[in-house]
């Protein structure tokens, strides 16, 4: 850091994304991507706007907030487009987070907007299997955020349970981040007309093959949306690009292929379960795009750097309380079968 | 706002980007856009990224960024990319910004920035013909970010004067945003190397026609970068999204034709800046790809709504020190011709 930085920025420690390979030889199973391209509609709306980069967006995102809000069965001033969800959290973060809390195994961005932000972070424990007590969250009198189902571990929380956390907490803003929620949780977007303390946010990054395009969404009731918009406006209303807009609006319009994208990618993810099982790993019980796996006679950094050699890229969080295991993103019945056969052979060679 | 909102934000007042019609029915002479689209080469980069959504882009902006180094004549470790320079001007904002100094009349978002941050904030009046005294800045002791040129101005400082204000305040960041440097000022990126408190920021929304895919950029010295990228590590960083880093990239090879548009859009500018002025306006001598304009016999809302009227929009700053004015985006020769022959009708209806 240099002389002239805030003194409170003195201990950041940024979030580490997953690697980037520039080379692509690797299977990469170990950022959540989708396997699969955007459909042709999507490419096609992205391209037709590349021509008319010379004039600023739409800073109202106005087709893509109508679709979205009729995506999402709730009214256009109920959500917000924005730079990826990690924007929208950002800004959660920025706004309520105050006095936060957040389970102690999640997404690494929490801990990272909290030390931003200089928020009193209480981070709760996971049970031993790794599951979110959700009782653990009940009148907490603080900002609250979870996702769901949780990353890295995959297991959800009932919309039952959200709701007990949201009527208990009604002093203080929840957050339920849906990134992973169309891999095989159930949504708690239908509360939010119920309860103005609930923020739901998604992104398209993973169920809608939009990594690359940066898009999220905020879904709550109008006075958070005015807060969030607020917030938007005084750091960069032009927050999603011409493309982008074009890009998700038309991916919405193509919502019923990625949903069936998604229904693949949860077979195929229940299938490799199965399998790993059978071959002696521990796995929990996921409900995303990803599994979360340890054991089979590996430590989590040779099943990473075993992996990594034989061309298969997944996601080792080193050094910390989840250090032997890894989690593996499910990419296509081909890839995984990849992964499954070198893993297997990993697990060989080591006997 | 809503009763959970983090009360320092409770006067929080956004900025107020220019009007972005939709129905595009308008000569759009008001968000100091590019009148030229991209060129092809830009586009079809931007078209080629369109299939590949579903990845991540890359978050080191790695060939942006070394195209960037090589225009801006730094090393790759001198220059950031950001989602427009809005975002690395909120960074700076947030990183240096605690004592911070700005002139009063300049870029509708400093004082914005500083309400978010809670800055202590100096705003240094402009001389009575609206240029900057940038002895006004010498040895402040608290960060100074000034517009060169500035904005709605278009007046610009010399080098030499931007250098005595970063020698003189050698413990503080100076920003000095370049939105506008392409079109007849002078840029100080030489001057990064040899003071390391220099940042410079500079956007392709105008000079390069990339309004609408926001992208913007960060020139300074490695320990200023580095504050940056952790900034950004914590709260984006996949920031610039796959589409605009590859249409940044092309846009930079084609530098030549973009600055030849540009040297076409000053011309123009002082075209009709005589004009404007043999019809009675006032004018201050811009330097940048707009003109600032009154009298002529009208007020500042009579020639915006005026204009409006007759399909023309211009930027009129209501309610403060420059309502008398409006801000004119220079754009092709043909659409300032209207612009003229619609503003001279106006000033022949009020005789």
């Amino acid at each position: 850091m240099s002389s002239f930085l805030d003194k409170r920025f003195a201990s950041l420690e940024a979030y580490v994304p997953g690697e980037q390979p520039k080379d692509a030889k690797y299977i990469k199973l170990n950022t959540n991507e989708s396997p699969y391209p955007p459909s042709p509609a999507v490419a096609e709306a992205a391209r037709a706007e590349a021509e008319k980069l010379n004039l600023y967006c739409d800073p109202d995102c106005t087709l893509l907030r109508r679709e979205a809000a009729a995506l999402f069965g709730v009214g256009e001033e109920n959500v917000l487009a924005f730079n990826g969800s990690d924007e929208v959290l950002e800004f959660a973060f920025m706004a309520y987070g105050a006095k936060i809390a957040f389970p102690s195994i999640s997404y690494g961005f929490y801990p990272v907007f909290a030390r931003l932000f200089g928020s009193d972070a209480l981070k709760v424990p996971l049970r031993e299997d790794m599951s979110i007590d959700h009782r653990d969250y009940l009148s907490l009198g603080r900002t609250v955020v979870i996702a769901n189902p949780n990353a890295p571990t995959g297991l959800a929380l009932s919309p039952g349970q959200i709701e007990e956390i949201v009527r208990s907490n009604s002093g203080s803003v929840v957050v339920i981040d849906e990134a992973y929620v169309d891999f095989g949780a159930e949504s708690v977007i239908p509360l939010t007309k119920k309860y103005d303390n609930l923020l739901v946010t998604r992104t398209f990054s993973k169920s809608h093959s939009l990594a690359g395009a940066r898009l999220g969404f905020g879904i709550a009731g109008e006075e958070i949306i005015r807060d969030l918009n607020t917030i938007r406006n005084s750091t960069n209303p032009y927050n999603v690009n011409r493309m982008t807009q074009a890009a998700g609006t038309a991916a919405i319009r193509d919502n019923e292929l990625y949903m069936s994208r998604c229904r693949a990618v949860a077979r195929t993810r229940d299938r490799i379960a199965d399998e790993l099982k059978k071959a002696g790993f521990e796995l929990t019980a996921s409900k995303a795009n990803f599994l979360f796996v340890r054991g089979g006679g590996l430590s989590g950094e040779e099943i990473y750097s075993g992996l990594r050699k034989r061309g298969v890229l997944v996601r080792w969080f080193s050094g910390g309380a989840i250090s032997d295991r890894v989690r593996v993103s499910v990419g296509t019945e081909e890839q995984m079968d990849v992964f499954l056969a070198e893993l297997k052979e990993l697990q060989n060679e080591k006997k």
